[in-house]
């Protein structure tokens, strides 16, 4: 990984990182994190690739009611979708070609393989933790707006094209914004 | 990973899982999963190595007020604390012999890396969500007692000295019976 999106943007953090970067034992406090806002969502990761020797990294989001997120798929990334809070549907096309949707509330659990297209709406406000491969965590920052703070009410950070381009090569992501999930089985 | 104990137990599941097996993208209500129960805990795994190519496994345990889980390291697993309801108290030694303790509360995180020595102690009833590197998602299965339902009121598991061994065998871990906390710093 590195911190390079992170000392580029104004992020108020000046790059520094509240997680340890190597394999020791930390504690965070809820709302405690490396934070980024992306849209009108706050991503806060709380523990990354760089304490799992690359296993996994961990992160929630909080996020309000939105848009469906346009489908996408990362070749080297397992991704879960758990819901503390609210409600969130989950897509994703399975290697068949058939796609589902399942609205997820909380207590609920979804997990999208690394390759396949998927894609997400918050359709009532919502808390989500995630887990992924580890380094995927901090896709989040480079896409979004790193910031030091987790309060409400933050301005949404909208990423300009070249932004998500170098996001989504840095993380073997491909958008697939013409994806259609209208004929998706529940 | 092997699904001997899982046959070999009374666990009226039948050595049958509801998870894939294989990266393939599936979705869980609450409170489905692989149960297991373990002394008074419902142990539920929501994700397993087999679906991530080992890097990483995901797990509920939803747990009374208890006794300090004994002290215990598992030398090649990275293993994560996060409290969804109630209070669980984490307990830690660093590298350099430190110990800590936290307590924990919703929305609170821990991290222990592959090889430290940990307890914990549930000191106001909890749900936890737990993740950790691969396969080590069904210790508590193997350590504990396999049952198809998620029901409250199930009876207690405490396993004998043979199945402690043969679990812990399974995972690399060591348990530290004697260690004392009684210097852990908050």
């Amino acid at each position: 990984m590195s911190f390079e999106f992170l000392a580029d943007a104004d992020s108020g953090s000046g790059g520094k990182s509240v997680l340890p970067g190597s394999p020791e034992a930390f504690f965070l406090r809820r709302g405690e994190g490396e934070h980024a806002v992306l849209f009108a969502d706050l991503f806060t990761v709380l523990l990354s690739g760089d304490e799992t020797e690359g296993q996994f990294g961990v992160f929630t989001s909080k996020a309000p009611k939105g848009q469906l997120i346009p489908a996408h798929s990362h070749a080297d990334t397992h991704e879960t979708f758990y819901v503390i809070e609210g409600k969130v549907r989950v897509y994703v096309e399975d290697r068949e070609g058939r796609k589902t949707s399942r609205l997820l509330t909380p207590g609920d659990f979804g997990f999208v393989p690394a390759g396949l297209a998927h894609a997400y709406q918050v359709e009532e406000s919502a808390r989500l933790l995630g887990v992924a491969t580890g380094g995927f965590e901090r896709f989040f920052q480079q896409l979004g707006q790193p910031t030091s703070h987790a309060g409400e009410g933050q301005p949404p950070f909208v990423p300009d094209p070249a932004r998500m381009r170098a996001a989504a090569q840095a993380h073997n992501m491909r958008f697939l914004p013409d994806f259609d999930w209208s004929d998706a089985a529940e």
